[in-house]
């Protein structure tokens, strides 16, 4: 954990958000600016900045990052109407927060292009 | 495999891509209708429709997909400017080829907001 660092100060319980899924490995809580009727961020409790630090979490926990997307999306009743799960990796993307982290976002129609 | 899927015959050999990456359980290849600079499409050998079906597949596999993106966005050049990496599942998202597939966006600024 990064003492500094928002996301894992919500994995601990530490700052109020609206969480939909938690476990030991993997917390999923809903976006305070949604960009699209649902929106779910979904991030593994262990802190690593981005995608680029990919090399050092066990590619189980990763897998089950995604499991949890999966799930989430589920839950919110989007698995058959669609959704688009983004992860934002340096300043090109617009990435904020620098806890690794995955979008979920659906509800509504999304937008094309992708880039 | 599934013989009437494009990726898995891609996977296979049967389908000409350009190819940037490749292992025992995951391929990448370059997008041939590109929507940003560099993009590239990051998919497990073994084929699934979506990331619904994420259950299907061995929570490590879909890490090293994930771990794979990262390798090929250092690769191209983009990991310190900075990428995105997004999967599309059903009909609100655009998804279009139903094997379950990362594209890793980036070489310059993408755009906002994400849904």
């Amino acid at each position: 954990m990064s003492s500094d660092c928002i996301f894992c100060r919500i994995v601990a319980g530490e700052i109020p958000a609206t969480i939909v899924y938690q476990d030991d490995q993997v917390t999923a809580f809903k976006d305070i600016q949604p960009q699209a009727t649902v929106h779910i961020l979904v991030i593994p409790n262990q802190h690593v900045a981005s995608l680029n630090e990919a090399d050092r979490l066990d590619p189980a926990l990763l897998g089950r990052v995604l499991q949890a997307a999966a799930t989430v999306a589920r839950e919110a009743g989007i698995a058959e109407s669609g959704y688009r799960l983004v992860t934002n990796t340096g300043p090109d993307s617009g990435q904020t927060v620098h806890h690794l982290h995955f979008h979920v976002l659906g509800g509504n129609p999304l937008r094309l292009p992708l880039g």
